[in-house]
């Protein structure tokens, strides 16, 4: 898979018929490029668990996958001898990926389709069956890549023509989505396009995914990448050195408030203070109809993200950690929204109810 | 020295009389509890060089034991012998002191003034400057004490009466001043007034010094600390769960300017953002009336502090990483200061000069 630009990390390589992925191990990044072979579903939902493969649109591309994987095995082993088999073994592997991260939309929408599939072409035989699998779940990367690609289009005009300097957050990048990124695409679009970009890219505490992740890709790709910690956005904004920002979104209401990885607020407030725009970029897929920002709940994460890095003990035992994965970014603050089809500026309720998705079928 | 907390840790437990000074090893902190003891003045400019000790009215008074432990050193071992050789001496000891850490106003002001007790007591005899050094740089360390007490008194006229939520950034603590510190200063002085506080510690990217001093010094002296990475602190206002903040500084312009740690800046905009107070607490010796805001350097620090945490590496190669030290907050953005006479409100300008320190003699 993978048009443009040529050297962007692939996040895995797929031979579906001789039955593995190459993914790549982005948890061993940057210090180590790493791909690691694929054979399972099982396999692909410990490659889930365990944060290889991280971003929700790149999860839904490994779950698929890994269920297309699963089936061919299945087939190959004859534990498809029946229909009724075929099925309950295909809902078997689907559960067990499922559970490899619940709280993803993009997993579980990924996974109805190839299952589907699957159902479909059962109704002609398991070989068929397994062929459909494999088919749509590479139809669902490919249509993640358009998604992503469509963003780029869209984003490319919120982006200066000659020179632009541009600050994102966290990965929402090529290693989370499969395609060019979501943040990323008008990034890698504008490149393509001959704009002088410069990008600075906040570190992201705890976990460094703008540092380890967003970095590596960006210079992969051959484009100037600064990094900083969080606490610098400020003053790069005050020194006038970023023209806009642009973050992704893991999820946006209705009514265009962003739940998006913590520190992605206090850009918002500090964009506004310095009269930059403060651009999400998602796509429609993103946009979830069925909650309101205030249902939306901020998961805790680990204290040792924060009491510890590596080795090292950075929080004396008897102070407290506060951790959460996600702040929230109400609509006030966000200038407009990329998506794959069209740039949405306020009042932001009527379009982004009518672009969210339909609830998945099956 | 220190008063209260009795529990508050000892910047260093010095006894010149017998040629020591155990330092704690702020470098250790907090994984562990360590102190050294310095017996030379080269051993005290080892420990400021190697950040044993930081903060500049620490390092001012950890100096000025240094000069006192050298000069009585050169006394037993003969190094005194003329009124010539003993200037000569000292002098060679304060140079080699100061050339530590340069930049530091404190340190040159606490050098001078030792400088000059030892020469005042050479006109009677060798024994008697040893015996006026030691006793000034005593008295250095109990003034910086007693400059943080003012802070303290000062600054509980900010904080609500019954229970409050604070949140500071970086360590202007104890460990930083000899004393209870600047930020924390109203802290220690609201809690021993039975205040029940909530305080919030901003890690403080990259060198940690919010999770590894100040919530060390804030818990052992037995107050409530919950570390936050710092971009959290703007989810945390708007949660409400923020009252007010207190910031050191490391400079401050008479048009009150304030130069502090990065990241202070963004809590400044964040706080109004919010509708908080943001107060900035320092004694008025930080103040420096001979330059404007925009003629403070601000100092880069190594890549190394960004690109790597213990042995990980966390910024791919070929990134640029860009690392200020401090950042500057407008005095716009300024609730107030806190010194150690008086709190300061806006228009700032007359009262920070009237305050701000005549240049140092000698």
């Amino acid at each position: 898979m993978g048009s443009w630009p040529k050297h962007l990390p692939a996040l895995a390589l797929p031979d579906l018929a001789a039955g593995w992925i190459d993914l790549l191990d982005q948890s061993q990044l940057p210090e180590s490029v790493e791909y690691v072979r694929l054979t399972t579903a099982e396999g692909a939902a410990d490659a889930i668990q365990s944060l290889k493969v991280r971003g929700a649109p790149a999860i839904g591309i490994v779950g698929g996958l890994g269920l297309a994987l699963g089936v061919g095995k299945a087939l190959v082993e004859g534990g498809l001898s029946s229909r009724g088999r075929a099925e309950e073994e295909m809902e078997r592997l689907r559960a067990l990926l499922y559970a490899s991260r619940p709280t993803g939309r993009n997993l579980g929408w990924a996974l109805s389709r190839v299952a589907e599939a699957f159902r479909i072409g059962l109704r002609d035989s398991t070989e068929e069956a397994v062929g459909q699998a494999r088919a749509m779940s590479l139809e669902v990367w490919k249509e993640e890549e358009a998604r992503c690609d469509g963003i780029g289009e869209v984003g490319l005009e919120v982006i200066p023509e000659v020179k632009a300097s541009i600050l994102t957050h966290c990965n929402a990048g090529a290693l989370a989505t499969g395609g060019i990124g979501t943040a990323t695409a008008p990034l890698y679009v504008a490149a393509r396009e001959g704009v002088r970009l410069r990008v600075f890219a906040g570190e992201t505490r705890p976990v460094m995914q703008g540092a380890r992740l967003t970095a590596w890709e960006l210079d992969r790709a051959g484009l100037d990448v600064t990094v900083v910690a969080d606490s610098m956005a400020g003053s790069l904004m005050a020194r006038g050195d970023v023209d806009l920002v642009i973050v992704g979104a893991d999820a946006v209401t209705t009514d265009g408030s962003v739940v998006n990885k913590i520190g992605t607020y206090p850009l918002a407030v500090l964009a506004m203070h310095h009269g930059l725009p403060f651009y999400v970029a998602l796509p429609t897929t993103t946009i979830d109809p069925s909650r309101g920002s205030s249902e939306i709940p901020i998961e805790s994460r680990a204290e040792e993200e924060l009491r510890q890095f590596g080795e090292r003990c950075t929080v004396p035992p008897g102070a407290n950690v506060w951790n959460p994965a996600f702040d929230l970014t109400p609509p006030e603050l966000v200038t407009a929204f990329l998506t794959e089809t069209e740039l949405v500026r306020p009042p932001f309720d009527p379009r982004l109810s009518a672009l969210a998705p339909q609830p998945p079928v099956g």
